[in-house]
């Protein structure tokens, strides 16, 4: 259970069979920074490329194919006070003949104060001058290699996560990735300071982070997409466009979970979904959308035994 | 001011320019029971035919296109003791290749203890005998007539409402519809008892109800899908499939309502939006999708003048 | 077989189930005139409303919900020498981050030479000074009473045809249309000169029409979505969004016509298909878009009894 | 304008930027040979993993970033007398609800007479027993590496080809390609003896081929998505879910090689491609579906020099 304390000094703009940073135990905690989705680190320096280069791979002695890693967030603070973001809708997100009104796209500041947990415009118009955002430190992008030895951009996200800009992947969140590949290979980075649902602007407020992190496998636990577990909720996260497809992949994995480990067949677990289930649009940008299949912790109550995820 | 008590006894499977049962004025409270989606009354008898046969339309005197009807949704209370849901999920919310692993659909029946505030399954799986469901009225299907003369089956939904089953159609919210013929022709009906996210089975726990609603008509409120304000959020709905276009359909129209009543242009909208929106999937069941865009009122404090929808 | 010269003096803009302006018998022949998409008519002089006013609807004796209303397109001519179409590709086809740079839709005319069966734009921009284009009507939108009492805007479609936009429904064709209610109420108008696939400028060149057509009632033929034969192909059309549900929609539909009409049961349909199938994107502009599931001829023989459509 | 004879001995699943296998110049013909899609040679040995085994990488010397490698398609011969295919729909192509009533998915084989030119199934069902379908080959999955690094899986396509399983991509088709790393890196594989549109049995018919192919660097000409001529057309392909962004993907890369080589301005391109444009649906089965957007060339001439692709 040792703590590594890791400073980045390579990054990838894809997630895959990179050499490995460093090796970790099961169960080890890693303490690193990342940089934000151009590149430019806690001190305002230009280290990496776009789009959302990784800190990592870290290699997970003892995961296998077949194993999930999971990878419980313990810790995310800013480590600058600026962040920034796009500064209008994304032009899929509004009817394709509202497009055209849309203002040019610009990237905008914002001042992080992370002692007062806020974000504010740093030159706001005047109709938002008074308005402030609660930070809510978020992973955009960080994930598993994936399989068959491919090496996939962080634009996007698949079965081994990747670019996926979900709300719920802050602090106190245990994430479950399918291992592809001996040691996982876990990567990280694209943190957001905040970000509504669907990422729609393209960006979440864009910034550097000191991450703290710590790693369990899970032997023998095969799993298909990513799956979540915080203090409210549980979730699987299915990738793919259009939302439809994603909301597939997600209610399916859920299906799934809830068989094996809440004793609900499929006639059960439907009765439970039915009327138990929320969805989440955690990002209608990239190139692969997101969808979070999701219950509340209160439903599960009763259900049976719950170990995930 | 009037309340009126109207006990129907004729009922459309679309949503339409029929005769209006009733003439109500602005202001009026309406008390009336609806059909569950099969045509069963709150007795258990057959009165209508399927899919979600309507109660009305009432006619709204001095409602004209161009205005916007809404309506508070003040009381609902199943009148009979027994729902029923589809048990299986549907066809489209799992993979295609998960398809054919869903046992057979068959319809089962939930006790409902109004004074209790729940549901549960008649004839429970083992794994759900102890699992009860909070009870949670909502409309499914609800609207004004279509423009155009244009009478569009209860099945799907449109710019005039219909067939949304969005759960957080219940008592407390008021809807917006835009107003295309005079006097607006409302209908209601397909309540449920409780609903998930999607309506995923197909169903919420479909049952008849007493339900009580206010109408008003915002003179001159041009708006272009159903909005909607309940204690903590203020959405609008989009209609359509894909997913993807349901919720450019319900954000294109959000981003005109900040614009309109809350001060914010395009830019100032787009950064609000970034930071503070919540999709919900409505239904991922019928013809048309339905998304919301939602803002949670706590958002809103401090952006200015707030009268809608 | 009576041949009947009718000229229309109302027109409607829903496919419903509206008082029928002539009575025919199964087996007659019907001479009529169609506005174009704006409601101009041969003289230029407008004499309805906007979208696509329908000539009829024609009630057809005999016709009986259950039975397939089959309609052969005779002839087509142009009852003038002028066309029109938008002159920009819809935003919808282009990538949304494309959108932006298109010019604003404007207008534009064209000039019908039926006797050469040419069309060419009235004032072409220099690249296209020379370009001129086959004259090849077709009927964008048609077809009979939707169920339910539905009544649907000319704008889109469904099973019961509508606003397809489907270039080989054209001079030749029978097309086959579900009846939904008593007498199918047969409508039609909508005429292009000429499109391409997709309709992707959101017009063809828009024109009215004098039309010749014939109705035969194929008693007891259910069929689910509208089918067609021409000289060189059989075809079932869908009607949905995405493009990948009207792709579902027709191969579904010609999956079954292959199993009734041509001894196939789904292994060997599967097999055939997999290897003959064209399918063409009727329209991709419409709120359902259009997709045909083909088949050319020279693929079915030798495979058993075919009367189709 | 070297000949090369190559004989593959390793394979790649995924198209990256592998070591090459040979280094060829600018302008020389390859003659080789693929496995099939599960990696069987033409001698009936497993020689490789499915999915796709890729012959190469091919080194072209000289081929840059932002240049295109044009690879002419010379001749195509299956190197074995049989080939197979899957025996259903595959479940995303037909209606969610029709799922369950298809067949189990089975593998099957086909008779291929190269000398004759036709296929046919070695154990036909009755209703197909004298059916014969004429030999057509195709490559399935061909491309250079990906930008970025990137080594993306043979199942899927993107900007630099892959599994598109476009059937005009066959003997005498020249595609373009957009480079995106020194060398192009050139894949090929996964031919088809014949293959309908869409690939919707989830095949063609799958064999091993001999392969001659031709390069040429195309220096400078960059272009976003693959591009293809044959003796008849022109077209631009896009691989994306679903089909709808798919086409806009190939649509808008039509735009612009309309305007950089046919000199049309965006309402000059947008008049032509309202009336001639054509789409092919390549493949809806795999992760990305293909569309081509087509021009037959008849409607390009007296357009402007057409130089392409």
């Amino acid at each position: 259970m040792t703590t590594h304390r890791f400073e980045p000094t390579r990054f990838h703009n894809a997630l895959g069979s990179h050499e490995p940073v460093l090796t970790i135990a099961d169960g080890d905690t890693v303490v690193t920074t990342t940089l934000d989705a151009w590149g430019f680190d806690g001190a305002g320096v230009k280290r990496a490329e776009a789009p959302n280069p990784m800190t990592g791979p870290f290699f997970v002695a003892g995961a296998e194919p077949g194993d999930a890693l999971l990878v419980r967030i313990d810790r995310m603070v800013p480590n600058r006070d600026s962040g920034w973001t796009f500064s209008v809708l994304a032009p899929n997100v509004v009817d394709p003949g509202a497009v055209a009104a849309l203002p040019p796209r610009e990237r905008v500041f914002w001042t992080i104060d992370a002692d007062a947990g806020t974000c504010r415009l740093a030159e706001p118009p005047p109709a938002l001058a008074g308005w402030t955002v609660p930070l809510a430190p978020m992973l955009g992008c960080f994930g598993v290699a994936p399989a068959m030895g491919q090496a996939i951009s962080t634009a996007t996200s698949g079965p081994y996560g990747g670019n996926m800009d979900y709300r719920r992947f802050g602090p106190g969140t245990t994430v479950a990735f399918p291992v592809a590949t001996t040691g996982a290979l876990f990567h990280l980075g694209d943190g957001h300071a905040c970000q509504g649902d669907g990422e729609i602007v393209g960006t979440g407020i864009e910034t550097s982070f000191e991450v703290t992190f710590t790693v369990q496998v899970a032997r023998g636990r095969r799993i298909g997409w990513p799956r979540g577990e915080d203090a409210e909720s549980i979730f699987a996260v299915g990738n793919a466009r259009p939302l439809d497809q994603a909301l597939q992949h997600a209610t399916t994995e859920m299906l799934r979970w809830l068989g094996e480990d809440y004793g609900l067949d499929p006639v059960a677990a439907s009765h439970f979904l039915g009327q138990a289930v929320r969805y989440d649009v955690a990002n209608v940008f990239n190139p692969a959308y997101s969808v979070a299949c999701r219950i509340e912790k209160r439903w599960l109550a009763g259900l049976g035994p719950a170990d995930a995820p």
